[in-house]
């Protein structure tokens, strides 16, 4: 019988876990020893583990099945656990390997000693598992896939002994069979179809599954039938959008203006989503962003088929026939002069290629992204679901190697680049096709539109340097060479059109350093503008009672 | 009365605790606005959190007091987690401010919430308290930072919501008394004392505080007067070192040469240490190093001061008045030629300042640091106490602000710069006089020699490409200059001495890549020679049965 780790093995690569993001140390080695005996697994080194955590959940956001992590006890856990967070707000199957000191050794609390399980549970509150013997090996992995796999997806950890790998006698098990979710049941629809026939302004908030393109046309059609808004979470897990699919507006990161984009809305319908609230809380506002008077249908949940719910919902309100609106092609024209983020934005809005994945992590810089790539080819969009930064340049090794036909679109804030670097050492290892835009405008531009927003008006020197990266001012061209990916600085949007080109053109990773001024200084002083034109679709009137709301 | 941030501010300063080390966010916006209302208080800004958190390691072993980090969330936490557990397992003061939602909004789970005290609980069992109130803040800040300091010191962690920080009603609060510990007993001190007199093999194993002057002076008395022998544990948190001061022999990483060194110990008395365990298990091999027959005898605990219980020790033997034996100054030749990792150590044991700080996170490639540096000017040696890579150029940021007037060098791995090498920016920002040297062997050299020490003989491609970092090879200079620290690649001894000694005439940070060929690329091959040489107290009789134990 082969040893716990080759069995181990065998067992994954049954399941479909053909995808291993490893930093591993010597707990793992029989783990690492194993790799030769499964040809089907694929072992992608990272150098630092939450490259290894964000490259596997942007995997799973892409193959649609969890790739494995290889971690290497509490400390690479600990490491890795910021992206695995986004991972479990994005609902997004992992299965995480974290070796452990032989179950022998750990009586001694040697220097790598620490509680393991402790850690895991703030990702992996669903399944934590020290398995206990080789025998059991196999049937403990088979519960952590099926627990990740979910649906809801979700991040499962399972601790691997030294011994528990090394020990011989391991017996590989079947794969757990796949979710099969059922939809909304039948009074559930009917009761939300009848609200909404009774009049009264209504919308469907849109999360996870329902974002893919079956549920946004099954929603598109409910739209243009019932004449019901349509609106996606804040951070979508991944959105399919651009030419040929239904445009759906997502909600505002600024709770200002999301509280505009959800005025009036007296009937809430939540698919695969949670009630919208504020990402932080700010003295003296109120965190719930659904309306007072707004009545919250949930519709279904994220263990549901959202589709196939949204489909018996537009079958019940006689939509099933509706053609659905369908976005325009549509592309901005080539940006020139000074550079800007804005002209960053547009630039990848007139070049974006078919079928590309895009990964926004770009903060304030990326403002403008949305409406300058509505209407491009049809693409996928990949957000920061959890709010830890330092998601993106990890998130497009995954897509890239789930999807290694389709280009893949990295942008990224400097301040939150600086996170996971160590990513674009993994793309040149791999020679993955990803474009890295680092916007370089020198500043954590966010925290300074937040220190105005929580209120703390007299601001000193020492204070506003926190959110300073001027001195000294990094030069991610450089940072990229220092790791084998071609890094080039644009300045201007000549340069950095031609440098877009020509890495859409040229296979393999590259890095694009956009170096543009902040984009907000201030939020009453610039934001506004922005903002406006940010969200086009946003009539008039709610645009004047945005500007009497955020700039008094 | 202030709002709770600016009495928190004020309590930390009047505490002693003067320099704050910072990865902000939006629910840490009220302590930033604090900042520049305490003249006292140093903010640091960090690029990444598991930097925030090794320089606040690192600051302390050299400062004696703790500084506070500045966190954000339980992401930030989990980001800093691995430096933390460094710091804990080298019994290091540590004040963490981790920043919390409001209390009112976590109840909406928002995309940044997760279970921070669980998280903290990993680093900080002795102190996790989430403060509830802003009347309530200040005394919870005081009792984090007795708990902090200990003794044994420890990471305390305080968890900050954004509304107990923004909330009116401050009270600063009295600093807590610093720690008073008593020495060993006498009961305890004669017992130990009685069992050295009897005669049999006896050997003091010196941990934390033990291996300050004091102690080590005290112990050098005991060994000069019984002829028990003294060692240092293999990791210490700051070992004080060099000409004039007494030699201490460290316990080896490697079980098999720790079994060598210990061989034939009768009683071991320990001294603010544990019983030496190895420090990964393997199959069929003993993790408990304490030799068979030998009595361990615990001298003084960490809660204890163990200079004076040396010293009680030290007077019960009668060895009071004895002369200790002291460290000849001596300094090795330049070297020439090619560089390897063994002509770096002696570079640097021949350029060594006076009151240096050196780090050493070399893994196999700072072998030959300690024969090479042990007669050179008197310094402090700060190692990697929990295991957890990623701490040392963190720990030189720390260490050169606790310290402004000592040069620090930071001998770095390859594998491992990379976990924390957004350290360099801060260093470059804060014009720290700091030289890290990187030894560039593109390889995680160590795990070589554990996959051959686990027993996973046969080994394929894929297993070998996971420690192998030669495509690409990093370029650390690039790297260095992409953050503002003046970067160079040494491939001769003669440009490494010449690149060192200019590094040591020029204020601010440095950083050398020293390109060298691996050291260690078989354990029964080339690993003998490098050990036997590393230790020049080895008796002949021992180098022959270590010859006889690792190389059949």
């Amino acid at each position: 019988m082969p040893n716990g780790a080759h069995a181990l093995m065998q067992t994954l690569v049954d399941a479909g876990i053909t995808t291993c993001f490893t930093n591993p140390g010597t707990s793992e080695m029989h783990f690492v020893a194993a790799l030769d005996s499964a040809p089907a697994m694929r072992a992608v080194l990272c150098l630092f583990e939450g490259v290894a955590t964000g490259a596997a959940d942007g995997y799973a956001r892409m193959a649609g099945q969890p790739a494995a992590t290889l971690l290497h006890l509490g400390c690479g856990l600990g490491n890795g656990l910021a992206n695995l967070h986004n991972a479990r707000k994005g609902k997004v199957p992992v299965v995480n390997i974290v070796g452990d000191h032989a179950t022998t050794h750990t009586q001694y609390d040697a220097q790598l000693q620490s509680d393991i399980e402790t850690v895991a549970r703030n990702v992996s509150p669903g399944f934590v598992r020290t398995s206990q013997s080789t025998a059991r090996l196999c049937q403990d992995a088979v519960d952590a896939i099926a627990a990740a796999r979910g649906l809801p997806g979700q991040v499962a950890t399972l601790i691997l002994p030294a011994d528990v790998s090394w020990g011989e006698g391991g017996v590989p098990c079947a794969p757990p069979p796949p979710p099969r979710p059922g939809a909304a049941d039948d009074s559930t629809v009917l009761a939300i179809a009848q609200a909404v026939r009774a009049g009264g302004k209504a919308a469907l908030l849109l999360g996870g599954q329902a974002l893919r393109e079956p549920g946004l046309r099954a929603a598109a059609r409910i739209a243009a039938h019932s004449g019901v808004k349509v609106f996606a979470e804040v951070f979508p897990t991944r959105l399919e959008r651009g030419a040929g699919l239904p445009f759906v507006e997502r909600i505002a990161y600024l709770a200002e203006l999301a509280g505009v984009q959800l005025a009036g809305i007296e009937h809430l319908i939540l698919v695969d989503a949670k009630a919208p609230v504020s990402f932080f809380a700010y003295p003296g506002r109120k965190s719930d962003l659904v309306p007072d008077g707004c009545t919250v249908h949930p519709l279904s949940t994220p263990a549901q088929d959202a589709a196939a719910s949204l489909e018996k919902l537009a079958q019940a309100l006689g939509a099933a026939q509706t053609q659905p609106a369908l976005q325009a092609p549509a592309r901005p024209g080539r940006p020139r002069g000074k550079l800007t983020a804005e002209k960053v934005c547009k630039a990848v809005g007139h070049l974006l290629p078919e079928n590309a994945i895009v990964i926004d992590e770009a903060i304030t810089s990326g403002l403008m992204l949305a409406p300058f790539t509505a209407g491009a080819p049809r693409h996928d969009l990949i957000t920061l679901t959890g709010g830890a930064i330092g998601q993106g340049l990890p998130n497009a090794i995954g897509a890239a190697i789930a999807c290694p036909d389709r280009p893949v679109l990295a942008l990224i804030g400097d301040g939150t680049a600086m996170y996971t670097l160590q990513a674009l050492w993994t793309m040149a290892r791999e020679q993955l096709n990803v474009v890295s835009i680092i916007f370089n405008n020198a500043s954590y531009s966010v925290l300074n539109v937040e220190l105005e927003r929580v209120g703390a008006e007299k601001v000193g020197a020492k204070a506003r340097s926190q959110l300073d990266l001027t001195a000294p001012v990094l030069n991610f061209a450089q940072l990229a060479q220092g790791m084998g990916v071609p890094g080039v600085r644009a300045t201007t949007a000549e340069e950095f059109v031609r440098a877009l080109e020509h890495a859409l053109a040229t296979p393999g990773p590259h890095l694009i350093e956009a170096m543009v001024p902040q984009s907000l200084s201030g939020l009453k002083r610039k934001l506004l503008p922005w903002l406006l034109r940010s969200l086009p679709s946003l009539p008039p009137a709610v645009a004047r009672a945005l500007k009497r709301k955020i700039a008094p």
